[in-house]
This record gives structure tokens, sequence and C-alpha cells, in this order.
């Protein structure tokens, strides 16, 4: 296959676009041990910490791999050997958190809502009062699968109430939704370099309570995941403990750097709400809804009902959009037949608007008839 | 600090210098679920098994993270619950092998030799036969910590003959010292982007025999770093099983290409070899001694002794060098203060001299004696 000129948009959950000035920071090699790499290092550190103004309470521990590797890392550094975590589902993510917890020989128990239902306080708080055994909670704060969101603060609160602590996977609304560890009590928020900070995958990082953390040395059964170590490590040398992907770090600081110019979170939350409704309206023009409710729905990413048409298959689809310029994302639900787009990345309200537009030529390509009919049908 | 309008090279055992066009790979988005970028995927994984002549035997596991994360995997995913790894130290890397290997709860057991002093077949002979519960050797090929080779085709053999399973970390001597599948027995051989293939760092990778990984199902404790499983889904997908650092597996693939049109890894460990050279030649001019041997010295780093001169400071000598241009890399070693020089990445024998005539105005400007005379009085 030919490269095409101009690259596709990723309307994906991540890796996503980034801009070029992010990338253009990858062009630089960097030795590990240097001075200058670990100030970028200290500068990533401290402006994730300001991000959620976890400062003199909290401290950034990164972590090398993908978001799931930090989510091991927090779980096995956090939990001690005896400890028993509660973890919440309502999509894959949850799923697989669970998963993780109980390979590492944690007790471990689940609570699962469907996938449109999110978890509530009211859940949480019965679940708890009613096992004085759990000593950790794991909430998925925006579960990918669907794009729901979970009612962060307010089960934070019940939480802390019973004083147990609070693990929370926010790998996709980390920077983009509001999470403000003055008012929200957690032990640990987790996210990735190539979520909605827009820099490329590679390495993820933990905000983690730093009283907390402090207790925690000799948790950890791996080595390369102990979140503890890695921070000591860390403290002591300013470097990372073992070789970072000095590339990918440094290309995250200039994304970062980015967020904070473009007006840091809040800024990027408008425009990612902006991204959605516009993709929303636009595929409702096209008969295309939405898996969930509004009021549930963060502008992350968007798991819309696939064409009831017979002549529908995903991958022609898929490849049809693609071809078009714009990288969709298959469903990740076993019950119903979706897909999903993305509203996240260094893209805007035109190119969410080009995306409806593709996704109609591809259909009409497809032969498939007017969605807007089916859609009339379809609701309900 | 201001940024130098060239970069300086990194004389490191990895973060490493490479090439410009393996940089540039880097400056495009690619989905992690889209044909194109699985594409690469394979061709990376079939491009690394032809390296070592392992097709048909063999396969290849990439991995998200450093090297350890593989390192980690590898054991964790190969040696089963009850099994017990006899591991081979002459410096830090099988320090660190020990260590996770114990952390995750497998039975380990060590043989260790002063850091100057490969393992030999004879002692690996003798510690098979005297244990039969060992079910797994760890090799450290060349322990980046010296710059020290172990014989790997020899205990190989050893290991074999006593019918135990071999996992090698090759992070250093991958792609440059000869590892051919064919002739030596290994279960896992380890290494990742960032050494001597020259790609940037991010992800590992395990080569591993094929008959051997299809029976670790279940034996990680480990999610993020099941082999078994990273190795399935990739079978079945051919898609990572999380979110692979996409940048840096194109940026791996770009230097792979390079790699084949150098001439292979003879052409590699040519280069190798000649900056080795003419890098220890150029320093016994300014009276600056290896710590090895030559006969056991690998042409990927060189472990050198600090001068003796009281007005000698690593960190002083570090940044004037730097400031020349060259990113030297700090001794490893407790008990002799020395310093290391790497001889691999994008560089050749002009870029060693002229690291050496800054080590020699370095010297020169810290007001340390000509070495040369030190140098007359030290050896021995």
């Amino acid at each position: 296959m030919s490269l095409p000129s101009r690259d596709p948009i990723l309307l994906t959950p991540g890796p996503l676009t980034t801009s070029l000035a992010t990338k253009v920071a990858m062009l630089r090699d960097w030795g590990s041990w240097d001075a200058a790499f670990n100030a970028v290092t200290a500068v990533v550190r401290r402006q994730l910490l300001q991000l959620v103004h976890g400062e003199g309470t909290h401290t950034v521990v990164p972590m090398q791999g993908s978001g799931t590797f930090s989510v091991e890392a927090a779980i096995n550094t956090l939990v001690p050997r005896d400890g028993h975590v509660l973890v919440l589902i309502n999509g894959a993510y949850g799923v697989r958190m669970a998963k993780l917890t109980a390979m590492m020989g944690r007790r471990v128990s689940t609570f699962e809502t469907a996938e449109d239902v999110p978890t509530t306080p009211a859940d949480v708080e019965r679940l708890l009062a009613g096992d004085a055994s759990i000593t950790h909670v794991g909430l998925i704060h925006c579960e990918t699968s669907t794009g729901i969101l979970n009612p962060l603060p307010e089960i934070a609160a019940v939480v802390a109430r019973h004083g147990r602590r609070l693990i929370v996977d926010a790998m996709s609304s980390f920077a983009a939704l509001p999470i403000d560890a003055r008012t929200v009590p957690f032990d640990a928020v987790i996210a990735a370099s190539g979520k909605c900070v827009e820099g490329p995958p590679g390495m993820g990082f933990v905000i983690v309570r730093e009283a907390a953390l402090a207790g925690c040395a000799g948790n950890s059964t791996s080595l390369a995941l102990d979140l503890f170590d890695q921070w000591q490590y860390m403290e002591k040398t300013t470097q990372w403990r073992y070789t970072p992907p000095t590339h990918v770090v440094v290309a995250f600081a200039a994304a970062l750097e980015q967020l904070a110019a473009e007006g840091g979170p809040p800024a990027r939350r408008a425009r990612y709400a902006a991204n959605c409704r516009t993709l929303v309206e636009g595929m409702a023009g096209l008969g295309l809804r939405p898996f969930l409710r509004p009021e549930i729905q963060a502008p992350i990413i968007v798991t819309f009902h696939a064409p009831s048409d017979p002549a529908y298959n995903f991958k022609r689809f898929y490849e049809g959009v693609r071809d078009r310029g714009f990288v969709l994302y298959p469903g990740k639900l076993t019950r119903v037949e979706t897909f999903r787009v993305g509203c996240i990345g260094a893209v805007g309200p035109d190119e969410m608007r080009q995306a409806v537009y593709a996704v109609r030529d591809t259909l009409a390509d497809l032969g498939i008839r007017p969605a807007a009919l089916a859609a009339s049908r379809a609701p309900g």
C-alpha cells in the first residue's frame, strides 16, 4: 500500500492524533542519565500534579509501558498482600482491573452493572457497609468500552467516609474531565501519555497520595511494576529506575506545554465537548444513534449503534471511512453491534464534521439505505 | 539551558544515538487497531526472528516497556510456579534478574563470579549436576555493568545436555554479537528496541521457543507481563494486546531496515568492533586503561579506570565531555572508580576519535596531569 500524503485522522480512544509540535519533539536523542533529560521528567511530574491540584499531598510516579502497566503497578504496590479490592465494573476496563488484581494474588470482589448503567454512590455505600474486609475500591472513571462516565466525586466521598482507599483508572478522562485532589479523596489516579494530554503512547503515570505510597515498600510482587521502588529511585536520583522511553517522555512534555497553552483541562474539555456535540448531531442526521443516554455520555468516545441495514459490514465500513481519511474504532459490546468514534486528540469540530461526511459517503458507497429512515424506525 | 544546535552524541548503553531516518519515522500517528500498523508489527517480528535464524522453531513476542519488563515477562511466563531458576551473575543485570525472579515468588539460586570473571561452562556443568531441582538457567550475554561477554554457546550446550531450559538476557548484545537459534539451544533470548538495533527505547521483545511457550498458559502472576497471553492475542488478531508505543514500534521497524541495509549483524558487529578499537587505542594514548582484559571485552561498552589524579571528579569530567558533544556513562562498580563509554549507536570510528579528543581536552581543562604519566605508573 502506498502511503497517503496526509495521514488519516485517528478518531480512536488512543493512540490518537497528536500535533506536529508533539511529534517533532521526538527528533532528538536524549541520554537517560543526563541532567537535561531528568529536568524534563521533573517538569512532567510537576505539571501532572498541578493538573489535579495535588501539590503537597500527592506525588506523580511515571511508569514505562501502556496504561494497563500503570494500573497493575498501582494495585500491586498500593494494595497490601492481605488487602481486598472491590472493583466496580461496567465494561472491559473494569473486567481487566479485576483480572490483574486476581492474577497477582490479591483478594478481589466485583460489582458489575450493565454497560449503560453507571455505578452509583448508593451501590458503593451498600457494598462497603456489607463487607468490612474490603480495603480498596477500584473505579474506572470513564469506561472506554462504551464512553460511559461513572460519578467519581460522589463515589470517592462514600469510599472515604468508610475509611477505605480509592484507586481510579482515569485513563481516558484525565486532563479532559475534572479531577481535583483537594476535594476528591483518592489514593491513586492512573492515566497514560497517549490519551487526553495528546502525547504519543508509551508511558503511564500514577498520581498517588504520598502518605499512602510511603507505607508500600515490599508490597509489589513485580520488580518492573514496583511503583514504590520507581518513586524512591526517582526521588533520590531524579532518574527513571530503568530505561525510560526518552522520545515519548519528551514528546509528552511538549504535549503538556500545549495543554497549558490551550487553557488547561477546562479548555480541552470544552473542545472535546464541541467535538462530541458536532459528531452526535451530524451522525443523528444520518440516522445513527449513540448507545448511551446523553447524561451519562462522556465527551471522550461515543459508541454508535451500527446501521440496521443488512448491507452493513464493519470491516468494509471501517475501510471506507479510513480511505476517506478517518480511523474509527470497533465496538466492544457483545450483545449489540456497535462502532465507536473518539472525540479526543489534536482535532476540532471541523474534523468531526468531515468525519460525518466520510461516514455518509461510505454508507452510500456500501449501498446502505438512507440510515435516517432506519433510525426513524429504530428508537425505543 | 539553551539547546545546542547539534545534539550531543550518546556513548551510552542505550538510549543511544539513532539515525535521523529512524527518528523521522516517528513523525506519523498510527491507529493501533489499523491494518497498516499491524503490518509493521508483523514485519518487525519476522525480521527479529530472521536475525537469529529462528524460523520454524521460535517466535517473537514484543512487549511494552523497557528491556527489564521483557525479562520479567519471560521469566514469569516461561518458569512454572514450582520452577527453580539458577541465575548466573557477574554484574548488576544478573542481580536484577535474580531479584525479579524472587519477587514474583519463584525459587531462585544464584552463582556469582567477580565482575571481571565470565561464568564458565564448567561452572554451569557442576551446578546443574549438583542440583536436579533447577529447571531454568538465567544468563546475561553481555553484562553492561562492565561490558563483559559470557560464553553463551558453550553454556547453552551444557544447559541443553542437562535437559534444563535457558533464558538469555541479550539486551546489549542482540543484533551485534552472533546468536544462532539453529546451533545455540535456548528457550528465550530477550532484548529491546533501544540497543544495538539502534531504535528508540520503549519496547522489548522475547525470541522464544514456540514449543516451550505453548505450554505456559496460566504461569504468569502478572497480566501486563503475561507473554503467553500477549503472544496468543497477537497471533489471533495481529494486534498488540494493550496499547503499543506506536511511534517507537514504527521507528524500530525503520531501524531494522537500516540494519539490513548495513549488512545485518556481521556488518554492525564490525562497525562496533572498529569503534571499540578506536576508542581503546585513543584512550590508551591518554593513559586511560580498560577495566576488562581484551579477550572478555565485548565491543559494546567499555569500562575505563578513572584517572588516579586527585583532581578527577566524575561529575565535572562528565559535564566537560558532554559540553564538548559526547555523553558518557557512569561506572557501575562499587570497588573501583570507573566510567563507561558505549561503542554502539549510529556512530562510527570518526565519532569515537572525536570523543577521545573531547576526553583529552576535558582532562586538561580539569588540570589533571597528563594521564599517560599516571598510566605508566598504574598498570599491574
